[in-house]
């Protein structure tokens, strides 16, 4: 493991001796020996961990923790606070500050490596999401993700003595969702299937080996990111060890204080619900990619992706595929007449009506401007024609509403083409939908027009599925 | 470290014992007591790391491995085979597989950790991007990335041996553009300014500790995921061992075989490639997200995203802001006239001379249709109409050549606001664009009209920067 370490002191020896230690572990290790000068060198060397010392001169550990944890830039990066004395007091302010973990000095070496390597390990994992997320921040996006609106985080305490899982159930409840699983195996099942925000673990459970636990949670994808807290008790220095190797996020020591319970539990709940948002932002992101805004259809470059695809299957298996391209009329007068916002909720209720009529297979799109094309895989030119002229009524009949609060009639045409088997090509069928669409404009609008080339091509006869309905399909040339 | 590891031995003796060794480390183990069973394993539980006995009957290890490393869904998952014995036919073969590493029976604990270790901390730094790269495949999208279109690889050899350098340059110069760097500050310096496929570190550097070489490179963002390769001596096993801690990729050992360093340096290059990919891939896809695919410009959502903080940087610092609402004119008889194609082509040219009227502050969007925004920073009213008017004209002058080779004339009308200070917001300013582009279109097409609201709240006079031609701008009502 490599990685970057600031090492803040005032005491130069206590600097050097830091530096001694990690430098032979090949650690890239810079030094401040002051609060401010520990701020600067942050503010443009990215390090991976802070070791801070809590006793300085003019601005303290607790201090300079607090701002680096409450600075959006810096919050991400662990920090150790080395202090004199190992007092509750203290940690709980450190904790407050939002300090990650505690060191007192003299500062045992395999503790100092065992901790360092855990944070950089546990920060590794998470570097990548961040730097996605970033980059979609320079792309000027940002998800609507609202942490205030979330249910409260729930926990998962794994714990098969009945009076310590009791004690912890107890002193968590009043602020999260808290669940009991005194079975290991039940536990590592229950928490790749639920959500939880952090787990619990007894160390010593009595049934199974708490850090086979650890490590099997730790291997599953869905729990891999999800914090775990260990409860050890004070002679069990080899196995925290371990369990900081296999990546557990913090511990606590028996008997546990409850405040610093509670502290060190909110800390990991909010750096798990800062992951969940990074995730999140970047899923938002790639999902925006391929949505039309204002329909919330995919858009024409999601269609174009998979049309390819599709075309490629239905030759494979030798199964037709149709498409159509849909048209509002008038559509320029709708937005001359009653304003762009007008145009636009006209825009959404096509999509939203569209869409009630896709089944699960079918794809429908929003093409650009007023056009939209629905793919529909598996079904044939007269299926189509059936589906579009269904379609064609659903908009005709029920008036849109617009913002002014009136209502109008708005029709649709629509050009139907399937695909002709190989040798056709989605530009070819998208070119034959528009011939279509262009007929059924100009032969008076609100009707359906078929592919001339499918009869053309003597593949399938292009009849209406509902033919007491004709005078909405306009009459194929020739 | 947690990792899944999958062992495959046709002998069960063998596999209880690695089973043992690594579930002491608290690795999750499954094992497969043929090829043809660990192939089926893999089919459906997401393992870290395949350890892989050469001799089996039925497919034997070079054979499984293959498989594996040619499957798109498995070729991530590192292999280490295993030998009965230390040949280098052996491990050439397995190379050629497509194997990450070797070990020989009897198997050492220490080599056995540590190697496992190495490759799932290796697998574990590309896991977040493989995932979200997954993602963005799923909806659909994929890079135009093209490996057979790049340069070829550049390796950097670190070595201030001169006859050493120089044996390995030799080597590798025909396939690959080599530089050789003997010291080690410029080596890092020069790796991180470059765009080096794979990094070549002779352990054995005279003037610097190879291993802080390795820990400095593995810490800087840019080279963290550079590949890199040692060059030891067969007693450097401790160096070795410490230097797969800190994240190098593969080693050789003196005297250096070509056919296998030859071989080693090609997996890591192409391995280095699939990143470079993937995260080619998410990077686009985040720029896909904001970007309007027809025109190349910016597209709605962003503009709508960065309008808020151009306002709010606007009045932070006091600088006035404008924008123009550029509509085509007569848009759909161009379509209905000439197809689609030639809509798509005008927008796309009309695209190009907005872009070409851009400073480097502006930013310009297609706001959706045959509209476009212009937002332009630190500019007045009457410096917006001046901009405005000069688009105008540049549109009109220049006849825009169809698919059909013919030429058209085409005009658009421009409405221009600006930005009125505080309690004005970014919907506000476009409404009053729309309502401006909105006369210009009543008064005849071919023109700009400013923002009416902004002369009734007297703040900026509306006269054009050219008024000679002020026979293009529509007269403000009242």
């Amino acid at each position: 493991m490599s990685g970057r370490i600031l090492v803040v002191d005032d005491v130069k020896a206590n600097v050097r001796l830091l530096e001694a230690r990690l430098g032979a572990e090949y650690f890239e290790v810079r030094s401040a020996v002051s609060g401010a000068q520990a701020l600067e060198i942050l503010a443009d060397w990215p390090c991976d961990i802070v070791l801070l010392d809590v006793m300085m001169p003019g601005l303290d550990g607790f201090e300079v923790c607090r701002r680096i944890k409450t600075d959006p830039r810096l919050a991400h990066i662990p920090v150790v606070l080395i202090t004199a004395l190992d007092r509750s007091e203290d940690r709980i302010r450190g904790l407050r500050a939002g300090a990650d973990e505690f060191l007192s000095k003299p500062v045992n070496d395999v503790a100092l490596v065992a901790r360092v390597r855990n944070l950089i390990g546990l920060k590794r994992l998470t570097d990548e999401l961040r730097l996605r997320a970033q980059t979609g921040s320079q792309f000027g996006l940002s998800s609507d993700f609202d942490p205030a609106g979330e249910a409260p985080a729930s926990l998962l305490v794994v714990d098969d003595r009945p009076g310590s899982a009791e004690r912890l159930a107890a002193a968590l409840s009043r602020d999260y969702d808290v669940a009991v699983e005194p079975s290991a195996a039940q536990a590592l099942l229950s928490a790749s299937n639920g959500a939880y925000d952090t787990i619990l673990i007894n160390l010593r459970l009595a049934g199974y080996d708490a850090l086979r636990l650890v490590s099997q949670l730790r291997s599953l994808d869905r729990t891999r990111l999800v914090p775990i807290v260990l409860i050890a008790d004070a002679d069990d220095t080899a196995r925290v060890t371990r369990a900081l190797d296999l990546g557990v996020n913090d511990h606590l020591v028996r008997p546990v204080d409850k405040t610093e319970l509670a502290i060190r539990v909110r800390t990991q709940v909010s750096r798990k619900r800062a992951i969940d948002r990074l995730a999140a932002d970047v899923e938002q992101t790639l999902a925006m990619a391929v949505t039309d805004p204002l329909s919330g259809l995919r858009n024409r470059r999601y269609l174009e992706t998979h049309l390819a695809s599709e075309l490629q299957q239905a030759a494979d298996a030798g199964l037709p595929l149709a498409l159509m391209l849909v048209d509002i009329d008038h559509f320029k007068r709708i937005n001359d007449l009653h304003g762009h916002d007008a145009g636009d909720g006209v825009i959404r209720d096509v999509a939203r009506r569209l869409r009630s009529h896709t089944r699960s297979l079918d794809l429908a799109c929003r093409f650009g401007g007023e056009e939209f094309v629905m793919l529909m895989p598996e079904t044939d030119l007269e299926r189509a024609a059936g589906i579009a002229e269904r379609l064609r009524k659903v908009i005709e009949a029920e008036p849109f509403r617009l913002p002014s609060a009136d209502e109008m009639l708005v029709t649709v045409s629509i050009g139907v083409a399937a695909y002709q088997g190989r040798g056709d090509s989605g530009t070819a069928m998208l070119k034959r939908a528009d011939q279509a669409l262009y007929r059924a404009k100009a032969e008076g609008r609100n009707r359906i027009a078929l592919d001339a080339g499918a009869s053309q091509a003597g593949e399938r006869a292009a009849i209406p599925s509902s033919p007491g309905n004709a005078s909405g399909i306009a009459a194929r040339r020739r």
